[in-house]
């Protein structure tokens, strides 16, 4: 469904030839996969609480395009250095390095530019949206995440650390996707309250499994390396509370986001099943 | 008068207290002086049309802002390789090329955050104007002409070739600057357009007198190194058509710029000295 609009993305045009390299590696990125988890719960979400039409797509995919530009711009040499993703080669790995940054670079603008394209959407609300997201993706969000994660790399790291970590590099952008959906579909503060909780939950949840998997995934289904976070001596929640914890945590993480949803009929059933998705995943 | 924005930026946390660094780099390359053109130039025509008020200020800032990103990123070694920028050395010479390309990142995301940020504008008008800025720093504006500058260096390139260049990597987010001031100063449609024409043809100029400058300016007011245009085989004014008939152009281009604002008065004063000063400047 996303699809259609991705494929969209970008217009052609004489002027644009020149910048085919662009072009490919910015559709490369954000056409080779992934689990769309982020617009899925975008879309989810607006549904969930009665919102209808395609007025959320433009949201869904832009969170899409600033996820899919930080992964591009975390696997440059300079950051994480990873030569796959999704089971092929880096942005950078394919289209060298400079066309790495700048498509990245492109993602997050392009992301910003269809957010505000003309919809028959409220404006007001469309902005506190963007500025939410902004938020979420900037310096007090996932940005800060990846400095901290950088810095943390070889240290020992206590518990309140690593989950900063990963409430700012992954669980802001996905806490976003949920608020983006609820607040499009024009869901009462209260429900905005508990769809928030929800969100923050599966965040940290996802990216608890993430590091779980990176100890006992299977690099066929991942796509890319597992124990990188090891050798690279990441902190992550196996390295610090231990795998069986961690898997309890993850469940516990689960558990509390659907019972956030639990004043809510079959129109949350999408999210329950996501989140049940994210402890199942295995890659 | 920015100065007091720019400081505010970024909020200090607890948490931020690890990503020190980042904000570092954020303040080190947007606080490093500069002509500070763009932002002036959004004041100037939100003035000069009859806006009042500070409203235009989160607009002006941010546009500084993704001009300072872009250049953070341009100075880059994967692409240009710069270790001097405004008499400094280069952002990531000073972080280290990780945060260099994190800083920049942040200061593009932040932008969006501020021009979001709940002001008393008019929020389709907001909206329009993210759209428009968005449109001229990505892929059909600056992100296209820096992919353009590169894939020409050491080519023969010829003068449409050359001026396609200039006005995707500058022109478009100079033109968007004016194009912004006036649009939230509640400027009619026809005087967008004579302050798009206006904007145009300074952005062209200030592109050719920053090739002229490459040739013949001075290293120590420029804060840059002189020659590396030639050195690095970069297709420019001077290359294309020499230098007199640079010169030449440059010219005709401010007096078309100041032409196209004939139908002002005295409250259009300040962007004829802008467009003066384009021209005479030796930095």
């Amino acid at each position: 469904m996303l699809e259609k609009y991705f494929l969209v993305l970008p217009a052609s045009s004489d002027e644009m030839e020149f910048s085919n390299a662009l072009q490919k590696a910015m559709r490369y990125s954000l056409l080779s996969g992934g689990k769309r988890l982020r617009p899925i719960l975008c879309i989810a979400s607006f549904e969930a609480v009665g919102g209808r039409g395609e007025g959320i797509y433009p949201f869904a995919c832009a969170i899409e395009m600033i996820h899919t530009y930080s992964l591009i711009h975390d696997d440059l040499p300079a950051i994480d250095n990873d030569d796959y993703r999704r089971g092929k080669p880096t942005c950078h790995k394919v289209f060298g390095e400079a066309i790495g940054i700048l498509a990245g670079d492109a993602l997050l603008t392009e992301a910003f530019k269809w957010m505000t394209d003309p919809f028959s959407n409220d404006a007001r609300v469309v902005l506190e949206i963007i500025n939410e997201v902004a938020q979420a993706a900037g310096i007090l969000g996932m940005i800060s995440g990846q400095v901290l994660d950088i810095q943390s790399e070889g240290k020992r790291v206590d518990l309140p650390t690593l989950q900063s970590i990963h409430t700012l590099k992954t669980g802001a952008l996905i806490r976003a996707s949920v608020r983006a959906g609820v607040k499009l579909g024009g869901g009462s503060d209260e429900i905005i309250r508990a769809f928030t909780h929800y969100g923050e939950k599966i965040g940290l949840a996802f990216q608890v499994v993430d590091d779980i998997l990176n100890v006992e995934g299977n690099r066929e289904r991942l796509g890319k390396n597992i124990g990188s976070d090891l050798s690279r001596r990441k902190a992550t929640y196996p390295s610090v509370v231990g795998l069986e914890e961690s898997k309890k945590r993850a469940e516990e993480l689960i558990e509390s986001a659907i019972d956030a949803l639990s004043s809510f009929g079959p129109e949350a059933e999408p999210l329950r099943g996501i989140a049940r998705f994210i402890v199942a995943r295995d890659y």
